[in-house]
């Protein structure tokens, strides 16, 4: 008959569906620092009697919990919210109890006939004495000092009984000493972890190291990434993001284009990771040493810009790990290592490891030390390749683990793969998660896929990334769109997503040519050999970046993506969306033309309420693109944009917030 | 590093999103025997290896587990069916596994070089052995023998050893035999609950004893009710249900209309339970004897109706409880017991149990005893008045602790409050539970509450009982809609709802008089007082009643809720809707005119392929109501409902099924 121990069966309080919540608490909700946390939870009991409920939230490795009272939204529904703190890991519960001072004060004032108030004002005399035995000190005192009152004045009138009774500060002080003897509490304590701001949004480039240098055909180092820094950051990156920088496998070298057997001076994918010189703890020699790439991070960082690391957990055939640890490869029936395939394709130049293999503590902590070693030179950003062919229990350890140590770690998961095995990753523990935005075109795919990871379940764990190329990734938009499209998907990019990056000079250089037709590979890809980019060229996309970029760092609103939303436009090709702040200061509407060839106009039409905009009041749009300022009115608005020039607006909404009196005057 | 034992980290399969599941398992969800019951799961794994999954079901006391193979329906969610057997708790979970064979076998089937092609056959080979390892007796030998085959062919024309290896029936074989060394399995062991098919449907008569003498003016009996339950019969209920039958308490009891101060020929409220005479398992004296009460059951058994008890736990001041348990009774700050207030009104006829007593373990023995008291004297239905007012716990335990004894019994919940509550108690233990039907009355309100009754998430666990009336609801509807709205609502409530019931012969006499103007109570009341009803008036609803159950037993589409869909029509007071059985083989459409005054016609837009229709044939509609056979063809038809003879069609839909040259014949 229910649990033995007291209070056991007299509990009458319930809680419900505590939200937000992933898969019942089995994943943490994800929140960045500073950012408000809202809990609502069903709370109720039996009969009429009043209920009180608390928000309860802790760092997860600390004893005491802080406690938020939750208040009723209707519909047995309660909410309290907190500020979320340092990057870690939280846990936070709801407990929920019968309040008999809330009830009686309740019932008491709707008491009608004197005897009734006065037995009534005995039983709360009565409360009030328990509450004072729950206090301390002054308080304590003032609570006995209200009870006697009470009962001296039962023989009162009952109107001067019934002030007696409600002195509004007591009420107050009582009800913050509260019997909690029968409350219950959610069984479970949800986790939520906090990451740093650079979690939510953040400009990400791409570059191939091999090609950095500024003379064609040498084979770029780290200095020469040093040197390219600057032109990052006049195009206003967040994150300077590198492919693998190891030393590159002999055995099974690929050529040019990929092509099967390299020539001597083939320098290989960095992918194919691994040599004599070391595995994923070395440099590639012909980039430089530990040292320079120590000095590489922290000029970036004078600069405002953080280095991500690749994390490619695979070997070349050359890696050191398959002679000292030959276990964790599986082998082949004619006792050779098993190379990666997908028949009757074969990657004969990788080599997977085996996550099922019986040394996988030896393993798992290998691959963790890799980590450790980055963070020790200095990095805290991974961009973390293929996750999806490593097993997921080793991707849920590693993180938290790393994590522990080191709250700020940031893991982006490159896994263009099944929606499922995606949210899979995120809810593990990746940071940030690559999209199908690539292939996300016309405007029916954008709006419901970046409604779907702007308010879908995703929404708690699921933080997308938006690249409109990779090394991997050139798309067929791109390859024919021309200068049109190249514009039009970093606007989409920078604007639909708080994170976004570009796999560059390829991408402001508008580089569009595939190996083959069909293919989304380049031609001559950096993946497997040097390319010189001329930066200066004149019709770099370089001043639309920046812009673009600036906008970002200016706007706010275009720092979360939690308020996308879509509006009506009378065009086919005309994409229109708007982000917002929280407390509405900053409004940011975007058009963009969604056709790189042609010019198109329409009519958009906005929901005014949403941007807080007065529907019988002009307020001006203010393009941060052209700079031009509109003066519009009312929710239907035309629009013209022309791919010859740029085909996007990204709006500013500017309220009128003088009187009418005043010189126009918009903030 | 995750788990110590063995197999730890070498688990790769995940398993995501098992549904159904309430609450993430904390409560069952519900079926009927016989019913098909399916599971669905997200299943996969990392890398691109073949998974195969296992829905996995035992008795909640049985060791042994059944199992079936999940199949993928695509986006990794997978998908696996047995039927409900024995009423009772069951468990079920699923597994997944990453199926090497399969795997080998898949990419088998894509290896085109030679040189491949053996290496792989080698590598099955060992599997197959793996397979014979873990078979028995001759399916051992049959696997060896093909690995043996295998091997000695290693070197034959890749043909040859393509079609050796890819022997269909060994395969299958081989199947039968996975290695589930690294399975993964749903970490919940979900509750299901299966209850007899009554739980799923039936037709509810409720009726006063006291007012079932033939003669007006004398006190009814269980032998008046025997003598009822033919024409109870007639009119096709399964269910026969009565207020509660214990004795009446003298204190504070209420005159007829609720007046207080009963004068002494009074009989006070049948709520008000307990005097002299005893309490919750006492037989009322003016009722009989329990001898007569069992007679009744008995009888009733053998017309096919069962006697539905009500459950009333509260207490009039006069019941032997007050006395004997004192502290199951809150006390007012005047020593005497805590009557049932909402203030400022007053209950002082009921005292209500308090939960929160200390002696909670004796007040839940004593009071699911109550229940095992009836249960002993043939009752396997009990209505349970108010059980939002007592603690959730109690019934959660209680329910379960008599179900477990005697998982027949059904527990139908009366409790007309918020939706949070209702929903709670359903998933609690309640089999069965009232709705808001009753102040359901426009198109807009019964297709919404409907729809979601039938398709939103309390499907699982919330079955819906509606009740166009009862002794505490004469619904505004049906005070002034005359005959119309009562034969309206009579008809939605039985074809919109697998379970209903009507208070009668209130309901078949169309009593409509309010005790007072703007009361839902009824004037004159049984609640308080006896009352003649001349169940052979002429215009009684007695034949319509008769026909709408006859109706319903046969037609199965009509025994459950789940394919309840609404169709459009153009008219505001033409609701349509439809049932079907799974197999399609019964369909119902059913529509009704909701102006309980006027004619109305319009067209119906029936979904022709959910009724499996073909658009270019002629189908009959068959009125079963009316009798009457329509043949309509395509969506779109004509419909006219009078509510001066009958507002409402019930058609059976016929499709034909002999040839163009046959003549016409429908099914």
């Amino acid at each position: 008959m229910a649990e033995a121990g007291a209070p056991g069966g007299r509990v009458r309080a319930v809680i419900d569906a505590v939200r937000p919540s992933v898969d019942g608490g089995r994943f943490a909700v994800k929140r960045v620092t500073g950012e408000r946390f809202a809990v609502e939870a069903d709370c109720f009991a039996d009969g009429h009697d009043a209920l009180r409920a608390v928000l309860r939230w802790r760092a997860e490795d600390a004893a005491d919990w802080r406690e938020a009272e939750m208040q009723p939204l209707g519909n047995d529904r309660w909410r309290a919210e907190f500020t979320a703190g340092a990057p870690g890991r939280y846990r936070y519960t709801v407990t929920a109890w019968v309040d008999h001072f809330q009830t009686w004060l309740k019932e008491f004032l709707l008491r009608e006939d004197a005897a009734d108030i006065r037995v009534a004002a005995l039983a709360g005399a009565g409360l009030i004495e328990a509450c004072a035995a729950r206090a301390k000190g002054a308080e304590r005192k003032r609570l006995a000092d209200w009870a006697a009152r009470v009962r001296a004045g039962i023989d009162f009138d009952t109107e001067e009984l019934k002030t007696l009774c409600l002195e509004a500060p007591l009420i107050e002080l009582a009800a913050r000493h509260p019997d909690r003897g029968l409350a219950t509490s959610w069984p479970l304590e949800l986790p939520l972890v906090v990451d740093r701001e650079r979690a939510r949004h953040g400009a990400w480039y791409e570059m191939f190291p091999r090609s950095a240098a500024p003379e064609p055909g040498r084979h770029g180092t780290f200095r020469d990434c040093e040197a390219r820094l600057a032109y990052v950051a006049e195009l206003g990156f967040d994150v300077l993001y590198l492919p693998p920088i190891h030393p590159i496998g002999r055995a099974q070298r690929k050529g040019p284009n990929n092509a099967l057997g390299a020539g001597p001076g083939d320098l290989g994918s960095p992918w194919a990771i691994g040599s004599a010189e070391g595995g994923h703890k070395a440099v590639h020699p012909q980039l430089g040493t530990r040292e320079d790439f120590r000095r590489l991070v922290a000029k970036a960082a004078s600069l405002g810009i953080e280095i991500a690391l690749d994390i490619a957990f695979q070997c070349s055939p050359d890696h050191p790990y398959v002679k000292e640890h030959p276990q964790w490869f599986r082998r082949r029936p004619d006792g050779s290592v098993q190379y990666a395939e997908n028949p009757p394709k074969k990657y004969q130049d990788i080599y997977p490891f085996d996550f099922e293999t019986e040394d996988w503590r030896a393993l798992w902590a290998e691959l963790k030390s890799v980590l450790d070693f980055w963070i020790g030179e200095g990095v805290r950003i991974f961009r973390v390749d293929n996750p999806h062919t490593k097993s997921f229990a080793f991707w849920e350890w590693a993180i938290d683990a790393v994590r522990r140590a080191h709250p700020e770690v940031i893991f982006l998961a490159e896994a263009f793969t099944r929606p499922k095995v995606m949210h899979r990753l995120a809810k593990l523990g990746f940071t940030q998660s690559y999209t199908y935005f690539a292939w996300r075109n016309t405007k029916r795919e954008l709006t419901e896929y970046f409604t779907e990871l702007a308010h879908g379940p995703g929404r708690e764990y699921f933080r997308a990334s938006a690249w409109p190329n990779t090394p991997d990734i050139l798309t067929e938009a791109l390859q024919f769109g021309g200068r049109g499209a190249f514009m039009a998907r970093l606007v989409l990019a920078a604007t639909l997503c708080a994170s976004y990056g570009i796999y560059g000079p390829a991408f402001e250089l508008m580089e569009s040519q595939p190996r083959e037709p069909g293919s989304e590979e380049y031609l001559d890809s950096e993946k497997y050999q040097l390319r010189h980019w001329d930066l200066e060229r004149p019709d770099s996309l370089r001043p639309l970046v920046a812009l673009v970029n600036r906008i970002r760092r200016e706007n706010p609103a275009l720092q979360a993506d939690g308020s996308l939303r879509f509006f009506p436009t009378d065009h086919e090709q005309l994409l229109c969306y708007a982000k917002a702040t929280e407390d509405g200061a900053n409004q940011i509407v975007v058009v963009v033309n969604l056709d790189p060839r042609n010019a198109h106009a329409g009519w958009v039409e906005l929901d005014l309420a949403a941007l807080g905009v007065a529907a019988d009041r002009p307020y001006q749009m203010h393009d941060l693109i052209s700079g031009a300022r509109f003066l519009w009115q009312g929710a239907r608005n035309y629009v013209q944009l022309d791919p010859q020039r740029v085909p996007a607006h990204v709006f500013r909404v500017r309220r009128r917030v003088r009187r009418e009196q005043d010189f126009d005057y918009f903030a």
